[in-house]
């Protein structure tokens, strides 16, 4: 547990192991803890026995740890500060741009590699497989951490043709199948196909930060529908480009992007298709995938330098597939600077 | 949102998507829920308007939840039904022992199969990501699950000699170090060398269902020490093998696998070392990793029929390395049945 005070230093409390914990932070004060009931002594002996106000992280937090908290601290009064921490994390640090660039660099090099092994026929959980293991293998921390209650993502969604059309069971328009109910999202049974859209939503974690990168790959020739909504994600990225700098907000990109997809006749294929189109362009790329800003309808934030975010033109089409593009952008003091270093064609293989 | 009333049919709320739940589900009443707030509205037409007391489960609902719930449902008392949850989810039926042992079966080929990749020098992290691969191609899900607040666990831990040693940040004897603290456990870049133990923990999940095995891999010779280790823990599980039935406790199982190791003089190396040692000897596994019994001290639990479980003496030597066996049990009607297919031998590669 972090316990930050108003003015002093912070303390971690750790209860296995405080060597460890020694080693690996670089906080000053750690203090072991030996238990969630001894919280209270071990604040009161450093002077923070009765405290008024305490902020905690609700929308994470178990109920049984809040009210056990309620218990210990009678006299405080809780506040949720997760909304602070999500709008103070928005903004990264040098060190978080470095690690968050040499995440996409990983993903840049999977989807080189990934391309030279795929073969006709190969199910799409072997090329899912094949990305966890380069990607591990490059230093991918092995898991990927979204902050929403019960929300998990696999390494990578790999959709072939139409197994990437399916309804998502979330706020996003492609999540794919799988091979569970138990796991509905992600690659499924299905088999590279030649001349069928090859969809891969594929992400990577480098010292807890990530990156989260979309492309489309085909085994021959991709049907002209298809290759002409591949084009529209890109232009609508390309625009973009040009346009993002601090002060625009966040549900402007949405509407941008939107407004080019429907001049472009694609509006009912644009972020889903039928009961499964989203309004939504992107999000906040940090320690979690599902950071803000959120580039949908009602987020009027302005966008500021260092924010850092995918975003992810996307088109569906029940019957044949899905093709995108998903970048990864860092808003600079006068402009947008792409971080993802793939090209953003569709990939040949 | 899943709603279990005292008598009568349960109503699955779905946010998004109905028409998949309702592909999905094996329940029939499946209704569509347009957000948290229309939770009370939704209950209220099925005759639940006025509910006295509802369980929930406290342990990993988030705090937020759980407040907007008080607010909605003003009028009932909350109890917290997760320990019910997790009594009831020991006893497994026949369906997810089938599940179960798939994971075992997918578990075991992977042994197989990764002693052939293995070369000297590999980085402990290509291991676990041709493990991961190898997984994911038999339809493994792709994720580990554990109930425990930020816990997590990837696909293996991989661990060459002494890396094997450090100390766990959690209530586990080995965890390794891992290639970052933002995910501190698992492989690292240690890499493979002959003579020394490759230590390997290894989950698979199966339509939400896992198996979680350890094998000592060595290519080449292993020093003498370890290798009398390892056989320490064959003859443990043997013996436990042979007294394992319904009625006898969770905590003797842990305490018989500590006299046994004692008596062959490795009471120190027994489940960590120094610091590092925890009074533990296996754990329930189901639709988590992390599920009840656990065999520990004060686990007085009779152990029952269709508990299933596994069951890890490990032995730790600070500067040689980790050694240790983990399988799976079914108790049964009259003893135990192991599910793990994979040899209780060091596997020479």
């Amino acid at each position: 547990m972090l316990f930050i005070p108003v003015s002093g230093t912070p303390l971690l409390m750790v209860t296995k192991s405080l060597s460890r914990a020694s080693d690996e932070s670089p906080l000053e004060n750690i203090l072991p803890l030996s238990g969630r009931k001894a919280l209270l002594p071990l604040l009161t002996d450093h002077g923070y026995g009765s405290l008024k106000r305490v902020g905690l992280e609700l929308d994470v937090l178990p109920a049984a740890q809040y009210i056990g908290l309620g218990q210990q601290f009678a006299q405080a009064e809780f506040i949720d500060i997760s909304p602070t921490i999500r709008q103070l994390r928005m903004i990264k640090s040098a060190y978080e741009v470095k690690q968050i660039r040499r995440a996409t660099t990983v993903v840049d090099t999977d989807y080189r590699e990934i391309g030279k092994l795929i073969r006709e026929g190969m199910p799409e959980i072997e090329v899912d497989g094949l990305l966890a293991s380069l990607a591990r293998r490059q230093g991918h921390m092995g898991t990927m951490r979204m902050r929403g209650w019960n929300q998990e993502m696999p390494t990578a969604h790999v959709l072939v043709g139409e197994t990437g059309t399916g309804l998502s069971c979330c706020e996003t328009p492609v999540n794919g199948i799988g091979i569970t109910p138990a796991m509905p999202q992600g690659a499924g049974f299905g088999r590279v196909v030649r001349n069928q859209p090859i969809y891969i939503d594929h992400g990577v974690a480098i010292n807890g930060y990530h990156s989260d990168q979309t492309r489309t790959l085909v085994m021959g020739k991709l049907d002209a529908t298809l290759a002409r909504a591949h084009a529209c994600s890109r232009d609508i990225l390309k625009h973009l480009e040009s346009v993002i700098r601090p002060g625009i907000t966040a549900e402007s990109l949405f509407e941008t992007a939107r407004q080019m997809a429907a001049e472009s006749g694609l509006a009912d294929h644009f972020m889903g298709h039928g009961e499964g189109q989203v309004r939504f362009l992107g999000h906040g790329i940090g320690l979690e995938i599902d950071e803000l800003p959120v580039m949908a309808p009602r987020f009027n934030l302005p966008l500021e330098e260092n924010m850092v975010f995918a975003l992810e033109p996307k088109f569906i089409f029940p019957g044949l597939g899905t093709v995108g593009i998903e970048d990864d952008y860092r808003v600079t003091a006068d402009g947008v600077e792409r971080l993802t270093l793939t090209e953003q064609e569709i990939l040949y293989i």
